[in-house]
């Protein structure tokens, strides 16, 4: 199983210690191509390489993966743009939310038919919702 | 010609004088279909409509459209979604990008090939730049 996991890098690092522990429990489930995507080390400035290294490079990850798991708290363009382009090749995706006072989940997220999105309180509601999506993943590969 | 104009909405509502400024400049090209998005009314809570609503309505204009035009400075998972979704379908885009200190454009827009990027330092350049794309477009669809 490839994972790959999204989350916002330039749109802002607020979430990346919750993206590092997500990605950790996600390696129970598979390889998580985007691991580093959870570095404390990567700031909002993003990585030193090209625009298109880095572009090519995640689309290759994010169409070569089995899932998409993302957490979608911090908007974000890139995150958006691979949801939309993963939909489109027919890959399973979870959207996780934290909801905030103030703040909400985009339309074009929660309102689309085929993105399961799920909004938890604490990271201990987000792993029950990464577990439940791979037990239907599991069920729905045996069907096939 | 009909014109997709994409610009934040619940990711935050701070550029919103300028998506309007630039939709009332893009109507000289054709049918803006997405004209509300440039109003002042339209806060960050987003419209009064359910999230399918919104999220079919919104992606059947981006499907009709002949060309999606991009106001990109404020992080949004929306706008990145449909880009998603609007490359994958072949749309001729253009996104605008006021460059801002201390901020960067995601490498997902700005490192993709097929959507060409614009930076802007006022909105005079930014009309420049929807002029030049038509300017293009033009020309590719007398070649065609």
């Amino acid at each position: 199983m490839k994972i790959y996991f999204a989350g916002s890098i330039r749109g802002g690092r607020e979430d990346a210690a919750k993206y590092k522990e997500l990605i950790d429990y996600l390696k129970k489930y598979g390889e998580v191509l985007s691991e580093h995507f959870g570095s404390e080390k990567l700031t909002s400035y993003g990585e030193a390489y090209s625009d298109e290294f880095i572009h090519d490079r995640d689309m290759n990850w994010v169409l070569s993966s089995n899932a998409i798991i993302a957490e979608v708290t911090t908007p974000s363009l890139g995150v958006g743009y691979e949801l939309g382009r993963a939909l489109e090749n027919n890959k399973p995706m979870l959207c996780l939310y934290e909801q905030k006072e103030g703040k909400r989940l985009s339309a074009m997220i929660s309102g689309s038919k085929k993105i399961k999105t799920v909004n938890y309180k604490n990271l201990d509601e987000a792993k029950q919702a990464i577990d439940e999506f791979f037990k239907n993943q599991d069920l729905k590969t045996k069907k096939d």
